[in-house]
């Protein structure tokens, strides 16, 4: 092929490494819309089942087999882990390849990707969804289907590659969005990071008082439930992405706490003109949110 | 009737006083499980839709003709509205009239209650069910269907009368659970009332801050979603629970605070091992919460 052209995602191999949630769900999205699916992963249960479940063409255990023979390398596990791996895959790596991430957090994986040899293909991405089961056995093709998926080029990145990541994207029912890795730091530590370290410290709260009232489990109602829900989130996956966006997190989420002080004080004051107008607003607010 | 004996459900007349989501759907429920059911409601537009949506056999404006005809009166109003309404109604019951409520909160409500002329019957209600919608057309027969039904009784209340509020509840498909009024407000204040706090200080903080970049809202993922949802719960309802409830929902909501900021101090001091194990034990409560 001529330099800085890709192969068509129909005509690609394609690994995705790691197959939880994320990354058996994207290669079972993917399979049938390239040439091979390999998922890797280094627990043989979780091959088997990828295999048995119909999400990938052939599986393997060694990253570096799976690399030399892909035009995609598709990253599906925590942050820290796509951090040391892009630190080991670059002599593997065919040239033209082009490497993607689903990390939740960009700064440190960007920057690792900047590192990587130059007759490769570096490109963030980041899809918008997820359940608070994990594993291969919560894996469903269905996704990525009508969610966003950013995705964050390097400047080094080539038009082309970054079309090809569009077209990867488009393949598994999503709408590709580009945004650098910075902005999508911040956007996601408020709208997607915070929320889980609020669901956190309900669960937190609940546990250190209501709990210990037996009737209380039978009472709990769907907004507890809703509210409290992503804190059953994968912990490792939680952990890297608190660590590696720690500077945007902890921003968003003392404002969160300024906030929530705020409402208190409101009620606790019985300034109850001020509270109805707050309440009203944050009610049309999220109205806005999601017409 | 023998003193005390309460007329069966399927042979009582039953007023629903206001015609919103609950009442409306509580009114729908019953319809068909007793003699009438009559809405009240001032508001015309709300009463014709109860019509047309066939969730009541009759309607009235005036609540002093609907209770001089009914069995049971189930008051299903924001709660300060259900405190005024308490404060009315006395002389318009019919001796041995089961007064019921559908309110959050019930430390006022029960004290209300308490006032009612001696030849009626008052028991608390709550049923822990709802949506981040409003009013009569977002009513929903099945909205009590497998939900707890809390019913707080008074030292007056008889049995008959109780064992009345339970087929009620029965009869909506329902599960009553007797829980009284102290300790009701105390857990429905961590498990109902904090959640939407910290649903309004998310909305208030990425209103605050992310809602400027355009892009916000096409990232905006399951998590923000269900972690907000209930910042859509009716305002007026809202500021009548956090009201009547002021000290038990302060009381959560500061040990809730509390519960943030430390999980914002182990992000923030990297502290990674005890960050993993607060996290996975969170996890774990979750999980037993909702198996």
């Amino acid at each position: 092929m001529v330099d800085g052209e890709m192969r068509p995602l129909v005509d690609a191999t394609v690994s995705v490494v790691g197959l939880g949630l994320m990354g058996g769900s994207l290669a079972g999205s993917l399979r049938g819309r390239c040439r091979t699916v390999i998922g890797v992963d280094r627990d043989r249960r979780v091959t088997d089942a990828a295999l048995e479940q119909g999400f990938v063409d052939q599986v393997s255990p060694i990253l570096e087999e799976a690399a030399a023979t892909s035009d995609i390398i598709i990253l599906a596990t925590p942050v820290r882990t796509i951090l040391r791996l892009l630190g080991e895959i670059g002599p593997w790596l065919r040239s033209g390849a082009l490497v993607m991430d689903l990390g939740s957090t960009k700064a440190e994986i960007l920057a690792a990707m900047e590192a990587l040899p130059a007759h490769v293909q570096p490109l963030g991405g980041h899809p918008m969804c997820g359940k608070e089961i994990s594993g291969i056995g919560a894996a469903d093709v269905g996704l990525f289907r009508g969610r966003t998926f950013i995705l964050s080029p390097l400047s080094r990145t080539s038009t082309g590659a970054l079309r090809l990541g569009e077209e990867l994207v488009r393949a598994v029912g999503a709408t590709p969005l580009v945004i650098d890795g910075e902005r999508q730091d911040y956007l996601v530590g408020t709208l997607s990071h915070l929320p889980y370290l609020l669901a956190c410290a309900l669960v937190s709260t609940a546990d250190a008082t209501t709990s210990s009232d037996p009737l209380a489990w039978q009472i709990v109602a769907g907004g507890f439930r809703d509210t409290s829900r992503v804190a059953g989130s994968d912990v490792t996956m939680m952990v890297d992405i608190l660590t590696t966006n720690r500077e945007e997190v902890v921003r968003a989420a003392r404002r969160c706490e300024a906030q929530l002080g705020r409402l208190i004080r409101l009620v606790e004051e019985g300034d109850e003109v001020q509270l109805r107008e707050t309440l009203a607003y944050l009610r049309e607010t999220r109205k806005e949110m999601f017409p």
